[in-house]
Parts: C-alpha cells; sequence; structure tokens
C-alpha cells in the first residue's frame, strides 16, 4: 500500500514523461502549457488508489491516470475560452497565448490522446472502462454546460438541489469515475464499485462546499485568493444559493440589491447578511454532512480497514484546509 | 453487395434514428442542428463499403459509420468556430445559432459520443479500429492547424508538397481510415487495408483537385456555388500554389499583385493568368494522377474484381461531377 502522498509523486514523475508529437508546433506547444503549469494530478491518483484498495497496483491503472488527467486539462483549456478567463493558477490561459482556435484545436487534440491511453488497457474490461469514462465525461460536459445556463439566471430563480446537480456533474463525477476506474482495474465487485464511486462524488461535493467557505470566510493569506471574489463576481455559490433560501423577505431585498449594483463595501456587506443568516455555520455543516455521507460509503467497501487508510487520509487532506 | 446509394439510404435512415439525450436542451440542440442541416454521409458508406469487400456487413461496421460520422460533424462545428463562418450548406453554423461556448461543448459531447460508438465494436478487433481511428483523428487535427498556420502565410511561401500533405491530413486521412475500419470488420487482411487506406486517401486529393478545379472553371449554375470564390478570398488552393510555382517572373509579380489588391475583375483576371500558365489542364491532370494512382491500389487488393465495383462506382460519381 501507499499513502496518497506517495502516488501523486510517483504519477507526477510518470506523467512529465509523456510528450506530445513535436509539429504542428502551434499544436502541441498549446497542449503541452496547460499541463506544465501544474496541478494536484487528484483524478489520476484516485485511479491508483481505487486499485489499490482491492489488488496491487496494474500497469493499466496508470494508464487510465494519464488519460483522467489529459482528460481534466482538456476541460480547463475549453472552460477557460467559453469563461473568457485570462489567468489559470498565475499563468496566462491557453488561448490567451495561443488564440482561441489552436486553444480549441489542441483541447480536442487532448481528448483524442485521452483515448489512445484508454486503448491500451487490457481487452478484459477495456469495454467497462470506457464505458465508465465516457458517462462522466459527458457528464462534466453536461455540468458545464448546465452552469453556463444558470449563470445566465437571476440567482433567485436557481434551486439550491439544481445547482448541487450541476457541482456534482462538472466536479464530482470525474473524481467518482476515477476510483472507479482503479476499483475495476483492481478487480473489485460491482457493488465495491458503487460505494467507492459515492466516495467520491460526495468528496468532491463536499470539497466544493470548502472551496466556497473559504472564498468567502477563509483567510485570504493562507488561501491564497482574493477574500470574497466569488461575491465581488456575483458568482453563484453554494453559500449565496442556501442565503436567498433561509434569509427572511427583509435580508433577501437587501442581498438581491447588493447583488444588482457593487458599493465599495460590497463583500463585507453580504459577508455581514451571510453571518446574520447563519450561512457560515451552515456551510460547515452541509461540508460535514457530505463528508459523512463519504465516510460511511468507504465504510460499506468490504475490505479490510487497514485497506482504506489511504483514501481517508486523502480525504482529510482534501477537506481540512487552513481557512 | 449493395451499390454505395443503397448503402447511402440505409444509412442515413439508421443514423437519422440516433438521438442525443434531451437535456440540457442548450447543449444538445446545439449537436443535434449540425446533424439536422444534412451531409453527403460518405464516410460512414465508406466503412460499410470497406466491410461489404471482403464480407457481408457485421452489426460493428454500422458502429463505425456513426461514429465516423459524428466525428466528421464535431470538426465541422469545431471548424466554423476556428473559421468564424457564419454559414455551412447555406444554414447558420451551429456557433452563430447558439453561441460560441455552447457550439464548443456541443463538438466536445459529440466527440466523446464517437467512442460510445467505438466502444460497441467487438473486443476481438476493437483494440486495433480505435488505434487506427485515432490516428486518422490527431491527423485531422493537425491538418487543421496545419492549414491555419498556412493561412497566415503569404502563398509564395508555402509549398506545393506541403499544401498536399496538409490537405491529406485535413481532408483524406478520415476517408482512407473509414475503409481500412470496414476492411478490419471484413478480415481483411493488412496487405489489403494498407491497399484499401491508400485507395481512400488517393481519392481524397484528387476530390480536392476537383473541388478547387469547380471553384474557378466549373459552371456556377451546376456547382452551385459564386465562381471564383476562392479567388475572391485568396484562399490558397491547389490551382494558385501550382501557379505560383509554374508561372514565369513576369506573371508571378502579376498574380501577386493581384492577391494584394482586389481589383473588380479580379476573378476574370486570375482566371486569364491560369490559363496562361495552363493551370486548369495542369489540374486535370493532376486530378487524375491521383485518380490513378487509386484505381492502381484498388486493382491491388486481393479480391475478385465484381467486388469492387461498388467502389469504382462510388470513386467515379465523386469525381465526374460537372464542370
Amino acid at each position: 500500500m501507499h499513502s496518497f502522498q506517495e502516488l501523486i509523486a510517483q504519477f507526477i514523475q510518470q506523467f512529465d514523461q509523456q510528450r506530445f508529437p513535436d509539429q504542428p508546433s502551434t499544436l502541441y506547444n498549446a497542449a503541452s502549457h496547460i499541463l506544465k503549469i501544474g496541478g494536484k494530478r487528484i483524478r489520476p491518483v484516485l485511479a491508483l488508489m481505487g486499485n489499490e484498495l482491492f489488488d496491487t497496483i496494474h500497469a493499466d491503472a496508470w494508464q487510465v491516470g494519464n488519460a483522467v488527467e489529459l482528460f481534466h486539462n482538456f476541460t480547463l483549456i475549453h472552460d477557460d475560452i467559453m469563461d473568457k478567463a485570462p489567468l489559470r493558477r498565475n499563468n496566462p490561459t491557453v488561448h490567451t497565448l495561443y488564440g482561441e482556435p489552436a486553444a480549441i484545436l489542441a483541447g480536442d487534440a487532448m481528448l483524442i490522446y485521452v483515448y489512445e491511453y484508454l486503448n491500451r488497457v487490457q481487452s478484459r474490461y477495456k469495454q467497462k472502462i470506457v464505458s465508465v469514462f465516457n458517462r462522466a465525461a459527458i457528464q462534466v460536459c453536461e455540468g458545464q454546460q448546465l452552469d453556463m445556463d444558470m449563470e445566465a439566471m437571476d440567482p433567485a430563480q436557481v434551486k439550491y438541489d439544481d445547482y448541487v446537480s450541476m457541482i456534482a456533474l462538472k466536479t464530482s463525477v470525474l473524481l467518482a469515475a476515477s476510483l472507479q476506474m482503479g476499483a475495476i482495474i483492481g478487480g473489485g465487485s460491482e457493488g465495491n464499485q458503487g460505494y467507492l464511486y459515492e466516495f467520491g462524488k460526495n468528496i468532491g461535493i463536499a470539497f466544493q462546499i470548502q472551496d466556497d467557505y473559504l472564498d468567502a470566510f477563509g483567510d485570504p493569506e493562507k488561501f491564497g485568493k482574493q477574500q470574497g471574489g466569488d461575491i465581488l463576481a456575483n458568482k453563484k455559490t453554494f453559500l449565496l444559493l442556501k442565503a436567498l433560501e433561509l434569509c427572511n423577505p427583509a435580508q433577501r431585498i437587501r442581498l438581491q440589491q447588493l447583488l444588482d449594483t457593487a458599493p465599495d463595501d460590497k463583500v463585507a456587506q453580504v459577508l455581514e447578511l451571510f453571518h446574520d443568516c447563519s450561512i457560515d455555520s451552515w456551510a460547515e455543516k452541509e461540508k460535514e454532512r457530505f463528508q459523512q455521507k463519504a465516510f460511511d460509503n468507504l465504510e460499506s467497501i468490504a475490505v479490510l480497514s487497514s485497506r482504506k487508510k489511504p483514501l481517508m487520509e486523502l480525504a482529510d487532506f482534501l477537506l481540512s484546509r487552513q481557512h
């Protein structure tokens, strides 16, 4: 068994040796850029850990790892075009550096390479792996579309449960599928695959709630982002949508006014309103609720609990970031 | 054995029954739009014909057909965004109707569905099919990038042979791979697969030369496009690049001037210059040269010549459009 830190280090070493062809350089420089600016490489490590939960790590899990990491980076390139984002991890986005056409095409080529990696896995479970992967990949696209659809809506029109479903599609199903694909390679039963999938999905949602919480209430020095960035951008978050649901009519009017205008102290005023509606403590409980679901899922998996330790540690690491 | 017309009719009937999910409608309406505006459906029929050259058509060839037709339409959506094209087959392009974000995402989702179709083929040749498909798919992306790179160059800088290579990647390799995948399903040998692949590649290049020729010298009423559209747009074509190579220094200076300016009679002047350098007769010979290569490839395939008849007829149909 390996700790998640060991697997991350091993994966990064292996992944950094993967290379696109040299030509056409306009295409492959654009594709390489997104990989060079790093990332936590969580998804591939989930595939490795899903495998190792049931058996020693098979070479196929590395191929699945390469596939899911490449897919994730493909989505980042295309999402950044759609969102007109100038920066990603403090670096210029691919389309900013190479133009939109090359960025669209680099993403397309990366998505094809994803399936080159998946095509290397053993034929005895390739059908199942590709099927699980495709379902998640399509859901990620659907999640991105729902996100854009909601982006165009008035926050008061967006239902909280629809928002949770969108976040699950956009960010959690790929984590869940990575774990499941690892479990398939490791020989885990359908039932255990299902629990592991749900574990990943719930961890992903808990992580996103935490992310929204930290953006509002976190220590900007420790969190590394401007406090209240989501509030300034009128971004729909777990906090905002729940606040619109929980607050009283007067508070709702005030919140709506703050969204429609942009006073200098908008962040402070919205945070005060969040406090008044107890959104901060609600968010902590909501995160814990999904975290608990995840741990219950993990508990249900029929393997020795000692084998689950690395996954527990990874979940703790992801869900106990400094406020 | 079926004629290509019979197979096109059967494929269209089957393909039109394929459906995307209903929701999110913004995503799938955009994806459906490109399929609704039609197309010749040549690529899937090549897959069916590649199969039937060696054996009766297997269900897998229909799945490969769905995959290549969907892939082709995905490239149209993304290419139209890159080229900022307002129209496709006399209809508004997907991004014009649904916006660039939905068009990018619809293409992405379609590319994932391509692999859902490929995942349905039998495991005994799935690895090989996906490998052949991926190579062609990557080459199509590389061809599109090379096309954009050349677009930004002065025509005099673009070498004719590089242009032929780019056209082969962008338009021919998918035709070739469609035939080869059919041959794999039909049980054709590696050698015969290779001949069939080359047949498709050469037919594709001959078709493109004919397309460029018709744009310049074709009867606009029969061809259905404005005569000299490529010339007006300063588009790099087989004709223009060869003219720059074959004409004398004085003609080259005149041609360059016509490219740099836009006199009212630009089309007439360029066509006159093409005539003076015998580009029209060169193009007819160049098309015949690739057509002959294709027929030699087909001749080399070790099956009864009667089985090759539908492919001969398709080639004749594609390469004898009215001038």
